[in-house]
């Protein structure tokens, strides 16, 4: 879709949408002949809703292609990820709130174990704790570079976020994950010339770290990947002409949902609490996208159970959605994550659009198989999910006279 | 799809893709209410597959838009028609290993019949036998032309390759089949100014030709159709990093598997000698082209029985292929001949991909009807079909952080 059609049509209206992301939602069977995740899960409230709903299956990116976390959202904001493409750097630094400035780049760190032949042998450093790695964040803010200033904030266990400050920066460096344990990190290049004097600095990083977390095994070194500076987008609110709010739990997408212009609302806890602060935030907003991470964690852990689970919890707190009475209420999630596959994948992903508007399918259960024959259709592209909740929410003009 | 995408992202792995393709395999039922060619032939194996798999129907080129044999097969290799464009004076080149060089321009030939006032009667000129193809060619490859040389190479019947090698030569020239009989061929016209030398060239091989030829009936004139040079495009292995096998009895189904880079067996005889070498260079490739041709035949000469047969008799084959135990097995056809219009047509062309990482949806059995209800949808552009499948084979990296 293009956005400056959906920002030319898009009208005020009183209606309110609400997106429920549960992260990962897709899923494959066990074994051949079986039932996804969502279709073992008892979930009677979502069925009820699939029976009143357009149900169907959207596509994320393209057919095929396995999105990352970043892709995927943008793409359900309506924002099509091919065309708005952003790296892992910028969105780590929206999701901590750090103030990025035009001109930095920023990129993602990873603490990782380092054996002593140089090699990586965890990508994840034993997955510490959130406490660790602010501690190791604060030694790596200590080192200095010629010219530029050198950010280095915790995220969450592993995770941190890189940033340099200065003029004549560039974007333009390749990342120094391998993306593989037995090997040792990549260096940073230039990929382009305009880039040297940004990969030297971050070499200098890279060596300083080196020594400062020599003796922090295991999180004894890091990786840097998705170097990047901050896109210039057009905005959600101009696109479309909602006062949007975002409850997210994890920084990544509360740094997307920044990234095209949502206000991120203060929460904390479990998804109890995220309900909760959409009930507080009801008469303030227009537009609510409301995320639920760890279906997403179960089906990379290959925990087929536990995402059952989860699903069967979110479907327990979708009345107390309802209770508010949205005019459109999409249920989907970004992308597949098969527990088989204990990754992200390329399979498409139910949604069901729920309206006072609509026209119902003959769906009545909210699953892959399911909504294969709903109206949605069997891979929408994700980006047209959003215009046709506008669309459902009367929030857009005839388009011609 | 965007190539230069999918070869950002492809990444190597074990698995071995089959893609199955009967020719003009869509078809009509003989009357209203009916069953199709595919929905009349029992095809157990082929339903059982469907079973496993997700189906659909694949558009080809456009909607409406009925395709011919080159654009059909681009877009089952993931070569959008409409972007890659070929005319059949390379593909015939192609497919009878003519050297074909970067300043060549080559047509396909027709051998016809022309009545005493210069009309075409025959466009086949009674479908004249190979040997009797390759005498005429021998006698007009005798032609000089200033300052260029030329070749008349027999293909298959009544069908021949032209090509005029040479400095400056351009293939904006009109063609000079009239597509229709009882009219006189037509003059070839330069198509832009540059062509002008080209055409001029053009004109007097066929006033040659035509004293050639002119005690030759029935094969006593020669029309030419789709001039063309060679593209310069992104090959197969670059795009998906597969190691590609082309296994196909007909020369323009080797010519354009030959054009994107496949490696073209070497195989003659029938489908199961073309299955005997599937078996035998199994170990060799990553991916293999497997092309039946007689469906189409058989439809376009309008015989439904035949056409069914001839489905029933690769369903028997099925096993084989399985046997070898293929990642991703795509059944499908380049495009629809329908016995009762006895011509390519519009009509989208079923398609089923099983796998290994599948998730198969509700159809049971492999027609057009059934189809429509499953996991492809009823119209996925046919040059997603390949990108789909490099999916479901674990050679697609993700898309974005």
């Amino acid at each position: 879709m293009d956005l400056d059609l959906i920002a030319q049509l898009q009208q005020p209206a009183d209606s309110k949408i609400v997106l429920l992301v549960m992260d990962g939602l897709g899923g494959l069977p066990r074994k051949e002949g079986g039932r996804t995740e969502l279709e073992t899960a008892q979930t009677p409230n979502m069925d009820a809703l699939a029976t009143r709903s357009i149900c169907g299956l959207h596509q994320p990116v393209a057919t095929g292609v396995t999105p990352g976390s970043g892709p995927a959202h943008l793409g359900l904001f309506g924002y099509d990820p091919l065309v708005y493409h952003v790296q892992r750097g910028v969105l780590s630094a929206l999701g901590i709130d750090f103030p990025l400035e035009a001109q930095d780049v920023a990129a993602r760190g990873n603490f990782c174990t380092i054996d002593d032949r140089g090699r990586v042998t965890d990508r994840r450093a034993g997955r510490i704790p959130t406490e660790v790695g602010a501690e190791l964040c604060e030694i790596l803010s200590q080192i200095e570079l010629p010219g530029v200033e050198v950010f280095v904030e915790p995220v969450k266990d592993y995770r941190a976020l890189f940033v340099l400050r200065g003029e004549g920066l560039s974007e333009a460096i390749s990342e120094t994950d391998p993306q593989a344990t037995g090997v040792p990190p990549l260096e940073p290049q230039a990929l382009r010339p305009e880039a040297a004097k940004t990969a030297e600095l971050v070499k200098q990083f890279l060596a300083q770290a080196q020594d400062a977390l020599a003796d922090r095994h295991p999180a004894n070194g890091i990786v840097l990947r998705g170097f990047a500076q901050k896109p210039n987008w057009p905005s959600f609110s101009d696109v479309y002409g909602l006062r949007a709010a975002a409850i997210a739990l994890y920084p990544m997408y509360r740094g997307v949902a920044k990234l095209v212009g949502m206000e991120v609302l203060d929460v904390h806890g479990e998804i109890e609490d995220e309900v909760a602060t959409l009930e507080q935030a009801w008469g303030d907003y227009d537009f609510f996208f409301f995320h639920v991470k760890p279906t997403d964690s179960a089906g990379e852990d290959g925990d087929f159970d536990r995402k059952v689970g989860l699903i069967e919890h979110v479907d327990t707190l979708l009345p107390r959605i309802l209770a508010l009475d949205p005019d459109v209420l999409v249920v989907t999630g970004d992308h597949s994550t098969p527990a088989v596959l204990k990754s992200h994948s390329w399979h498409p992903v139910p949604a069901m659009l729920y309206s006072k508007t609509g026209r119902p399918d003959s769906v009545t259960s909210f699953g892959e198989k399911a909504c294969l024959a709903g109206a949605i259709g069997p891979r929408m592209p994700a980006c047209e999910l959003l215009p046709l909740a506008l669309g459902h929410a009367l929030r857009m003009q005839k388009y011609g006279a």
